[in-house]
């Protein structure tokens, strides 16, 4: 029986950073990571591989971020894990011993059980899986019309980089309009609107009542109103599940939502003192409403992962995970998307008293220099205190990095009225102006209707 | 006599948004902006005249920014102030009567005494004056090289846009290399290495000793070392003055740098209750070393602006304007640079234990996408607390936000610990990802130095 210091299941995003942040920071452990697959898939880029990428191989976690670092790496399923002796069985028939164990088993897409017909040749999910996508691909390379259900980020890119590599693609979304959870209307809309002008059929306020079949493989959709929709394949972006089966079997104690529980500091079974739990399969807990969600990003597995391998053999009380702010964005053509935090309508429906500010200028400036696009940038404050809550951003390729600035001043509890004197930097190919800056102005929108 | 509430005397950055704020705070306050110049150029647009946009018509910050919110324009010159009978004296012959003053004159270009040869035909500066630009731009169509001396921020993006415009540029810089004021060696260097792939002769370590000219007009340079280079032009990018002379006619204070003194609120003379002073003509401290130094940008000169217009008709401890983070950036092509707080090379002259913190990655993700950039990020951090006080970005368009993300880690005195804790967003498109953002990166670098 092999002993080591830390183990770390799985190899998505968040096993391969707590991997890399338990051995960086304790260089003297010898750290594991065990995963099934022998390729990993960078999990944002896998809508790219059905367009820009064309190959998952272009898509791939090189495992040198590991090994750099001295890392070992084990490929093989977890079929036991006895959390009282600190063992681990492998698939191969090994067993481990561990000192410190990191779940990090990710998330695996729904398929909704009512959804009659899913398991029809042809319809798809897509999981984070290279043997699956591309064999997936590979099929779908025989096929002129997909019909993708569901349009959140997943759903939205997929769509985007099918329709741009020539399949003929309907998007549908039972919400009134895509990218719902994210965004207010006013961007969501125009998200919408440019995914329809590049040629992505989308319909939305209807929701799908069944798949229907013609010699086993995909014919058509029965909207819920009861119009059908021909297609030759269906791809299902409805959300993923929180992959647990192995830590509820070991005694690792589920939410109500079926994801691992876990502390500040990432640790499992109220404040076990070696077993940690990070990333899709780990609990998400909202920065501000404090209610449990299902959100699952990469980013947040990665600051998740980050604090569990730091805090693996003494704690640090400024490196906790304090709630998902759920940072994101999304590019359609060359327009971007971004969010943090709360959107307006998630507000409301909280019970927060806010006020929103929102401006639209340039992202270069003089807005006459070319490649300049439009920038919105809408603030949502509380209105009893001023504390920013949540951003949304529209605009060029500068949109990822200012959601991240709104991402920061939201986690910093950050008052609006200081944004109003703080400094910023400006130059004219790559921000708004100085005196129209978007953040800044959208912050004066805000203070005008404070002075109320 | 007409009577008004607010008079801002200077129509630049800093005196535009300066009205606006004023008048946006107090909407019921008559406002008036008291300019010389009929149209105004946006002062960071100016190199690009030169090149990408071809003519300062297409760099002109529109009247209507003003006029939309109620703001009234004089154009005329103010020949005298009396602040205890708060009179303005117009070059025109009218009077205004004033309740409160906002002082935004701005800077001029050096042009050093001891150069000779300084005031020869075809020896410019680039002061923020639409006619001269526009005479210099003519006379320079006629000629075709031009020698460009100090290789701060304006030097080299003159010269790089004069280059790309088809001019022959040499570019001269006293200190070892280019921008060196705002970089540290490497990001300085990897500037100035691609400014001359791109075409433009740089020399560094010499000075100017003298400018010799042939019947008048500009013939050659000498250097400090003797060499000569022939030369149809010169162009002077040393440094700008404030332009003090109408407030130290009229009692306001300077300090010793001949900036006007200000306080917080942006007050001068000692904490006057009426008069203000903002942008280039004002006081300005750095926000670490707290010594006084003479950094002119129109992003912090917009941010006192704001804080002056915000508080003149009552104080909020909250809008105050704490020292100068210098926060900017340039773009060499599609290579841009990034910088905000303290150099590694500063920190340490002003005698600060510091660590500092480099990681390069990819400004998105795979790195094999179409249009990715290398990303490099540099962090400097108090070695005994773990304040952030500095950092340096280069990469592709996403650097602009970048930096300013990183100036708001300053401005909020992060601690490095938190960093790493820290939630941010990626995508494919616009960020680095999520296991390896360099920021994030950075900041590990920098940890396993405090472990030690």
């Amino acid at each position: 029986m092999e002993k080591i210091n830390v183990l770390v299941i799985g190899g998505g995003a968040s096993g391969l950073q707590a991997a890399i942040s338990a051995k960086t920071t304790h260089p003297e452990k010898s750290v594991f990571l065990v995963r099934k697959e022998e390729k990993m898939l960078v999990p944002c880029g896998i809508p790219y591989i059905f367009g820009s990428l064309q190959d998952s191989d272009k898509d791939i976690l090189p495992d040198k971020l590991l090994t750099n670092v001295g890392v070992e790496i084990r490929i093989a399923e977890v079929t036991a894990l006895d959390l009282e002796n600190k063992e681990c069985l492998l698939s191969n028939g090994n067993k481990l011993y561990f000192e410190k164990l990191i779940l990090a088993t990710g998330s695996i897409p729904t398929k909704p059980k009512w959804l009659k017909g899913s398991d029809l040749e042809n319809v798809f999910t897509i999981p984070k899986n290279k043997l699956y996508l591309d064999k997936m691909h590979d099929q779908l390379k025989g096929v002129k019309k997909v019909v993708t259900i569901g349009a959140g980020f997943i759903g939205v890119e997929v769509s985007d980089e099918m329709n741009k590599a020539g399949w003929d693609v309907t998007l549908v979304e039972i919400e009134p309009y895509i990218l719902s959870k994210a965004f207010d209307k006013e961007f969501g809309v125009k998200a919408q609107e440019l995914l329809k002008t590049r040629g992505v059929k989308v319909i939305t306020n209807k929701g799908v009542q069944e798949i229907k079949g013609k010699d086993g493989k995909v014919n058509h959709i029965v909207l819920t109103n009861g119009e059908k929709i021909e297609t030759d394949a269906v791809i299902l972006s409805m959300g993923y599940a929180p992959n647990t089966g192995l830590a509820k079997k070991s005694g690792i104690e589920l939410n109500e939502l079926g994801f691992i529980k876990t502390c500040e500091y990432m640790r499992v079974n109220n404040c076990s003192s070696d077993i940690y739990a990070v990333g899709d399969c780990a609990e998400k807990r909202d920065f501000l409403t404090r209610k449990l969600n299902a959100t699952m990003l990469a980013s947040t597995a990665c600051a998740e992962a980050r604090i569990a391998g730091m805090n693996l053999y003494g704690l640090s009380p400024c490196k906790t995970f304090s709630g998902t702010i759920a940072i994101y964005d999304t590019a359609i053509g060359d327009v971007a998307f971004g969010t943090a935090g709360v959107t307006e309508d998630k507000a409301i429906s909280e019970n927060f008293d806010i006020l929103t500010g929102s401006f639209t200028g340039m992202d270069k400036h003089p807005g006459t220099l070319p490649g300049a696009h439009e920038q919105t940038v809408k603030l949502i404050v509380a209105a009893d205190c001023g504390m920013i809550i949540g951003g949304e951003v529209c605009g060029g390729t500068s949109v990822g990095e200012l959601t991240n600035l709104i991402g920061f001043l939201i986690q910093n509890r950050t008052n609006i009225r200081t944004l109003l004197a703080a400094q910023i930097g400006t130059h004219p190919l790559l921000t708004g102006s100085p005196a129209g800056y978007p953040l800044i102005k959208a912050a004066e929108v805000l203070a005008k209707k404070f002075k109320k």
